[in-house]
């Protein structure tokens, strides 16, 4: 190569390496994990804060930076982890932040590291992922910009970020014992939903339209925990809701009264934009919805949020959207938006059924390599009721999978693949004729950058007539949603799945007596939880681990392998 | 050496290992620590609980033997330790259990074995030792018996076991988080005293006798987790009682109408026996006392326990001393036992200084090599209320000492010595006059084997006019308590120091404005805590850490260092 080549490729490559110097950034954070007194709901409880906030300090970040989040665990007995939920940890798998899965939990005075490129601009959220600490509070919004220079599909003037959550006033520490006591003790509902950290319990912000007087009228000055978060906006503009759910068990439905919804965005997609008056939101679903301030400008109007798919017994979420210069302490005329009815399936299934990519989206691969069914029943296991995945309830083991079989070690988890498939006869529309199930801790593992379909199959509950909602999330990838079916999934079901646009979600829904398929790419070495988002059921075992070319992943930082038997093995 | 010796010595060494293998066992214990619903003043709440028992199950063993307690943690996310409260761990400092210091954490999941000899007959117990799980409720009672053919110096006819502890409704995790908040919230009196994990929070077994009717007549069956546990005893018989406080907050008082209590045996050394009404007892403290059953056996008599030192805002704790074959049903004909008023502490220092050791016991060393004095003082940290010993408060690093120090790692805890002394102008009989303190976790090294004298200096606390109780309690080695002095401790009270008889201990009281003269050989090899027994004092720093001939402790197991810098540095 000439001198003068070389000079001009040099100076070529100086000129890329500062452009993308100039685009990424290192975003550092550090956060302490504790317990504060905290009155999310006007009633006064301990919440997991970070850095003396709750819920935790939003992370902003331009797609390609890098995030670094320093954690340091100020609890006092109890581990930690963050999962950073829909972010896919490519080339990073010990930085997913689940516990027992891709890390050791963060010992009470321990700092980990976790540092990941966030790749892809949309709308994502952090969470706890050990025991019930994201119930416990332990969340905040993550929101990805895209790089500069590159456009949105669509436009917008203005942002509002929207957090959702429910809230009990039982510590998840006696949640979590009831949950593995016999006879049962289950959560019930949640005491509030809570938009941005923020609800009321023992008030309304909407007694005055209500004809029993059961609840009094909210007094707030505005600067209480639970004053609602008042979203301020002008006229004729567009604005992007980014609005995510991180519920531990409500399945959601969020409308504004008198005004359109655009979808826009889903789990960190573009999906083609379609309108509609109220939407559904499960937990570890993000959506962005373009909203139209067209309506009158002197009055300010209700955004609603509350639960869908169980007997709702848990008052509505409540914040107003204000028209500026409109005083934001005037009340709406009208009666915030009426929720649909709680078993109306029907108008959750059409509202996700409307979910497609938008056009120029990645397309699945036409064909799979592999297909496993997973079944979904609820069980007992030595008199205590759990969840299964074909018959199996999963029990996380003490030593983390990622170091575990990147090691190549034996006797932490069990080697024998878990069921692909039920049987056959088992009837999904009633409760199961032998309810008892096995526990265990096995692994899928697929070939790398192999297709692998996935079929989560619905069924009756141990009670009769009773089949529940399950939102299933993946770390580590998007998958497309080929489809929705009501009964049992059958061969012919196929043929109807759709190809042509399909959208990429990372959490995706199992209605009631349902099925639901979906495809992904096995392309990210790692180990990977896949579960129902609903804390509890995960607790009881409603979740598996998927895993793939974990041999290509990189240096494990040796502090995510300081516990179990990867810790004793090193040690010894 | 000829044929016929060898054999001879072969003979001989034979019949000595048969002996020992006779005489000494291997108690094996299989443990999982588990929180439990349970109601232990007749009001459910989340206990810690072993084997699905509260108190966990009491180990009972013979002077040598070694006892085995494979320990699984059971919990979701916490981390887990057991201490064995008098047990001096010669030769096992690692199976001290005490987090931060002699070990990591036991991991949700993973199982720890503790195996350690019981190398001295008497009345121990055992307790959580990390965060506020003590007061959670993880403890139970540790008998030792005489080896065979071994006699105590006193005749009794049976035994009687007494675990004593307080009880709040608050959560531990609710405690914890109040007592690191700014403002400070105290956790405050507890609801109730607990006998052997029994106490009645909304009704009295006494209420027939008081005038006043506001708690009701407990109407118990018996079969109750909050129904006293008679003590059943059969006429003119000397019992033996068992009596160990494992409290949390409170000094307590102990009589049983009508009876006199000969006290035998303090922390496991035998005392020259002395007979009282009523016996104090601290948190930390065992006593073996002689109970004979002269009085009249067609009545029933009541054992009281109640609160020293602090406002007693807790109801007495109570059960019944039922002679056979009366009726256990029968209530005495008199009210409990008064306790001595709350802040007669002549009463207490009366009781204190009756305790010598019996004749033949240990004599200490006459002089010592090294003499701290500890000041004790409540102070301010960064506007958070603390406990500090000569200025500095406690604050256990996340490597624990023992691993890190064996290993000799930098950079885990302050490498500097921490003082020796406080500043001789510091008036004690008032508030600091700067209440600020430092934090730490520096360690006070002895030479092995050498003689160390600690005088424990009391003060006053934050508030004006008042001064604490603090029972001092010692891991890895007895001391002896030398003598209690009122105000400044002075060179001069050295002559006072009783060097005859003093009796041996594990835990000592500071009185309100006093001080406490220990002196302790430092022959065990280890890392050992020093500490207020207040499990919310220790938690606000009141301890300070002890180390001596670490190079010469046998090999750690890698368990008990799979966490913070030990497990990082082997695993690199």
């Amino acid at each position: 190569m000439g001198s003068l080549k070389l000079a001009l490729l040099c100076g070529v490559l100086l000129c890329l390496l500062v452009q993308v110097s100039l685009a990424a950034k290192v975003r550092h954070h550090k956060w302490a994990v504790e317990y504060l007194f905290w009155s999310p709901d006007c009633v006064e409880h301990v919440v997991m804060g970070i850095n003396g906030q709750f819920p935790g300090p939003t992370i902003r970040a331009t797609a390609g930076d890098t995030i670094v989040v320093e954690l340091t665990n100020k609890l006092n007995t109890e581990g930690v982890v963050i999962h950073w939920h829909g972010i896919r940890q490519l080339g990073t798998p010990w930085a997913d932040g689940t516990a027992s899965i891709s890390q050791c939990a963060i010992n009470p005075g321990d700092t980990f590291i976790y540092r990941f490129k966030v790749d892809r601009p949309g709308t994502y959220f952090y969470h706890g992922h050990y025991g019930m600490q994201r119930s416990a509070g332990l969340y905040g919004s993550l929101i990805v910009d895209l790089a500069e220079g590159k456009k949105e599909p669509f436009h917008y003037d203005g942002e509002l970020n929207l957090l959702l959550s429910d809230w009990w006033h039982q510590s998840v520490h006696e949640q979590e014992v009831g949950l593995s006591s016999n006879p049962f003790r289950w959560i019930n509902e949640s005491q509030s939903l809570l938009i941005n950290g923020r609800g009321q319990y023992n008030c309304s912000l909407a007694a005055k339209y209500s004809n029993s007087s059961s609840v009094p009228e909210c007094k707030l000055r505005g600067s209480e925990q639970c004053a609602p978060q008042i979203l301020h906006v002008e006229r004729n503009k567009t604005y992007r809701l980014r609005i995510a759910s991180t519920t531990a068990l409500a399945s959601l439905n969020l409308a504004i009264g008198g005004h359109k919804l655009v979808v826009v965005e889903a789990d960190g997609n573009y999906v083609q934009p379609f309108a509609v008056d109220d939407m559904d939101i499960y937990s570890g679903e993000s959506y962005s919805v373009l909203l139209r301030t067209d309506q009158d400008p002197t009055k300010n109007y209700w955004l609603s949020v509350g639960v869908r798919g169980r007997e709702p017994k848990t008052p509505q979420g409540l914040t107003i959207l204000n028209y500026k210069p409109t005083s934001a302490s005037h009340l709406p005329p009208i009666p915030p938006p009426v929720t649909p009815r709680w078993n109306d399936t029907d108008h959750s299934k059409a509202f996700t059924n409307k979910t497609r990519a938008l056009m120029g989206s990645p397309k699945p691969p036409t064909t799979s390599h592999r297909r496993i069914v997973l079944l979904n029943t609820q069980n007992k296991f030595d008199g205590f009721t759990k969840w299964a995945i074909n018959n199996v309830s999963l029990v996380l083991p003490s030593t983390p999978y990622l170091g575990s079989m990147k090691l190549g070690l034996k006797g932490t988890y069990n080697h024998a693949s878990p069921p692909e498939k039920y049987d056959e006869s088992y009837d999904v529309m009633n409760p199961p004729v032998n309810p008892n199930a096995n526990q265990g801790n096995g692994v899928y593992v697929f070939d790398l950058n192999s297709t692998v379909d996935v079929i989560l199959q619905n069924a009756n509950t141990l009670t009769t007539g009773v089949s529940e909602i399950h939102p299933w999330h993946l770390h580590g990838h998007d998958f497309w949603v080929l489809g929705y079916g009501d009964g049992k999934f059958k061969e012919a079901d196929v043929k109807k799945f759709n190809l042509k646009n399909p959208p990429l979600k990372n959490t995706a829904v199992i209605f009631p007596y349902g099925w639901t398929a979906l495809r992904f790419v096995a392309d990210n070495p790692g180990v990977w939880a896949f579960h129902c988002h609903i804390e509890p059921h995960l607790h009881m075992g409603m979740g598996v681990v998927f895993a793939e070319g974990v041999k290509k992943v990189g240096r494990i930082p040796s502090s995510a392998l300081a516990c179990g038997l990867t810790a004793r093995m090193v040690a010894n």
